[in-house]
């Protein structure tokens, strides 16, 4: 049994609480929120306490600790981990800021323990199979990827306002799979953007549409387009054309029920949003983070390899707002992984 | 080149009219109608003749003729198809008497000439894929046999007094199809059937809606439901279970666009009648039939086997009487076939 | 809270034991089996004891029993809570004989507790949504259903031989199913099988590939298909064909992903087996079970329905045996609901 | 009836001969081709005659003619044409070279005769489909457009070396596509491309597989990803997202029959090439050049839009250079449509 603590008790903490509850290598040790009641609550639902930060990074009772805390905390609980021996899972971004970001990495990296970044697309079950086929050669060599990621509707303004913008919020997942899909780090970027939602979004310096290619040193393109507001629900897809075929992840959608009217047939949609669409990799990417801990393998994504998502959106980020070709740089550190 | 003449100006008449114009191998001598006017139009529209019954089946003019004409007719011109030694393509059914059909069909056979009857479906690009793949022995063998033919809305009722009832004309190409993709002759079948759309069918002794079981001598089982009015346009299918797999014709439909909205999607629907799904099987059909007469080779669907199938829709038709399971009698001649 | 005891602790016992211990209404007082040692690891699995039968039925500490225990045990389990006054939520059948059943039901509709067999189906969200909008009237009058339910592979021959044969035991849930879309119950049964799979079905008396044809009082017909093997995986889906429209539950899929190969594309297959298919339902009939004994709402599927689905499949396995159309007779009591 | 005269008995010109045959409004004069056996072969199997270009030019026996002979001479017979007083349905491209092509379309506009470019994709059924539903404000304002043109292998190099390369030659139907429906001439754009079919590609100036970015003047963004060799066959889509919903024209099959298997669906594959894909799309244009002739209605693609979408190409090959964006300039002539 791995004795797993908590931080965050908001809407995505409180979807881990139900995961570690239920989880049968986990013994649940207790949940901290700067909002005590809110860490009451959800400890009380949970069958386990609510306890304070001394408690969470006490080694002699608790071996990991899972951060899902507000994102301007995330780097100090990382280092807090890190300094006390815990293995982490942490909720993306590392920081917002890649400088900051880059010092947390080498306090963690110089700790050995092991620590996995939250990018829990890659355990989504049909991104998981699209990766396996693609390394297992079936495609060939990738030479064109089309990626989609598309939110519902626009989410609340002071939400964007320090999400980062849509780069390093939304599209950065895709960043991250795309560098884990084909094995390859992109050496530049072109973006496109464009303000459709609501004007004050410029003011904010963001855009809620955009178009980003990434280009591969084998020379694979990369087309990315990112919405935040569809209207038609939430919708996210990748294809991957190789040079021996191509292969899908399609649109999910929320049932099997088609109605046949005169003249057309009327199915049920996609999901109502991001969270009803990648609900179950919560759940998977702990299952990845326990099995990883108890047998000593090798554990991702990797901090490093959140940089590096991080460095390509900072770069799309920069084409954005240049309207030029950017080449990528990555972290020094970075390099290892 | 085979010199062909058209018998039928009707709607199906000028359907074959504008495939004998354009056919490479087939030199269009003429058509005959009864209605004059009309078989004057069809000509001038195809680049042909309107001619009389004598041209029609004049062997020293013709070497194939088509018979699209009214169901009563079509005996009678088989027959003189046969007498004067032309091949022939022939509108099902032979005649909705089958003790008058078993007497053409010996006609026809003691002739010698080819002679197919236009069970067109057979032809269809899907169903022709579905009887290649079990014969190839994809599947293994066949277990359970699911067909669906639903037309988009009730036929005028005059055409219904004449059609011979929903077995006789409709299910009576599933009849065929069954027998086609197993290669048995069903031995029982039980049918029961209601009436929906307008209760003048019940006068007319007919039904509109109606669900079939045949049992085959293998112990495979085929469902049929047959239905005249959907009200969501024309949807036929087949879906075949075997002993190493299934495969499916499904629905085809007129076209590719999705439209995205809040809480579903609506996609083209279905065809609006069975002229549209069926369209391509005309030429097709008429392919196989030049081809075989110009190779040599065997040509159907025969007119003892369109027999069969008629034999299959009388036990029908005396299941939705009796509401009892009826053994099916075929036609001694068929037997060779 | 509602207490909550369960009798089982085999494959379904287990699956109920996570639901009640992660329902959020729901206090799981422990769980009794014959087994002990299968009791004692399925409660320390699941943060609960396991208990004797006189805890399971003391009224003092438990509000509800679910039983989960082997069928022949349903009966005796069912009148021993209605004695105590318990709640329950039995797992089909009540028993497979429809005399003792009858009589059951009887003792539990006395005592005036409420009842609920488990036909899950009701609760798949897409056969759920079918109900409520044939109900809401989207498509008119019922006038044919398409039902069809495969199986991945024969169950072993000892569950065969207990199972009370593929009508009692499969189709059972789609004539539960089809009473429920349609309000209305089938008047006559028409059903005729095969064995293909190994011949000690027939020894058994049973039959592993079968059509069922119900007609209900209004005219509509219901088609079910049945078969024990498919070999693709589990599958099972239900159209309903109206006066205005058509509406389909069709084949669920386990992922998203298409390979894209020259000539095909190969796309994710069907569940591998009945359980995946249903999982998440025996959450929602717990849910519906505990929201409607909170709110004192009325419980479905009731013992009176489940004894009605009973009595169609044995008219449905007179009808195998004597390949005759049967009447079907419900028991007197069941008219009541 | 309209008279019309072909030039080119190619294989294009032997596709629109057949349709000339056929067409009801149109009497088919005769072909002309530099290789005279050519278009003696296909004057005889399309019951009309070759000619000689003093006939196709004579405005006294012929109102139309359609120009499919090799790209280099298209400039040269839409002059002559526009001299003659003569209609002109024409290929695309009008001329290789921008300038010569200018020139083209002022002589053509001078003669004040009307003049079509076959940009046939806007004849596509599902492409009509979704320009209509653009139009009409099915989907609010434009937002974000997707497309996706793949061919199924590389063309010969010696074709390619002759097409313009894949900016002129494939992207440009998108181009032509992504005017038409937005209703926009893009500002800029943005082009990356790489080779991974054959190594001359490079030599020869081209790519084989590009993704570009347009920005509209709305704002409105264009994506549109074009590869020559999939492996898989003819793969082509458009998927528009709008301010109030999205519309898709997906993948074309070429039919609807599946396997079901262990583990997977088998189902039928997308066209093998373009011209299956796209077959029906030149009777519908044909339709549409007679019709607006005959009806005096205005007539498109006019030369002046081809233009614009070569524009559009010779940025994009410009951008492919450069790994720069670029701004679009259109020729001043062009903007009167």
């Amino acid at each position: 049994m791995i004795r797993m603590a908590l931080v965050g008790a908001g809407f995505i903490g409180s979807v881990h609480a139900e995961n570690l509850t239920a989880h049968p290598s986990i013994e649940f040790v207790g949940v901290y929120d700067v909002d005590e009641v809110r860490s009451n609550e959800l400890a009380a639902r949970n069958h386990t306490r609510a306890i304070d930060p001394v408690e969470v990074f006490d080694r002699s009772a608790v071996d990991a600790v899972l951060i899902a805390s507000s994102t301007d905390t995330h780097a100090a609980h990382l280092r807090r981990a890190a300094e006390a021996g815990l293995a982490t899972l942490c909720e993306k971004p590392i920081d917002l800021d890649l400088g900051d970001a880059l010092d947390v990495v080498g306090t963690v990296a110089s700790g050995g323990c092991p620590a996995m970044v939250d990018f829990n697309r890659r355990f989504d079950r049909d991104y998981a199979e699209l990766h396996r086929a693609v390394h297992a050669g079936e495609i060939g060599n990738v030479e064109l990827i089309q990626m989609t990621t598309r939110g519902p509707a626009l989410p609340p303004l002071d939400y964007i306002a320090v999400s980062g913008g849509q780069m390093r919020d939304q599209t950065v997942h895709f960043f991250d799979l795309a560098r884990w899909i084909t094995g390859e780090d992109p050496e530049s970027v072109f973006a496109a953007g464009s303000v459709f939602t609501d004007p004050r979004m410029t003011e904010l310096g963001d855009v809620d549409t955009s178009v980003v290619i990434l280009r591969m040193p084998s020379g694979a393109l990369v087309q990315i387009d990112s919405a935040r507001r569809t209207g038609y629900g939430y919708d996210e897809r990748i294809e991957v054309l190789g040079s021996d075929g191509m292969i899908e992840a399609g649109r999910q959608r929320v049932g099997a029920v088609t109605r046949y009217r005169a003249g057309n047939l009327v199915t049920d949609g996609m999901h109502p949003g991001w969270f009803e669409r990648v609900a179950p990799t919560y759940r998977t990417a702990l299952d990845h983070f326990v099995a990883a801990i108890e047998d000593g393998t090798s554990i991702g994504p990797t901090l490093p390899e959140a940089l590096k998502a991080q460095a390509i959106a900072e770069a799309a980020a920069s084409s954005l707002r240049s309207g030029e070709l950017e080449t990528i740089t990555y972290p020094a550190f970075a390099a290892t992984s």
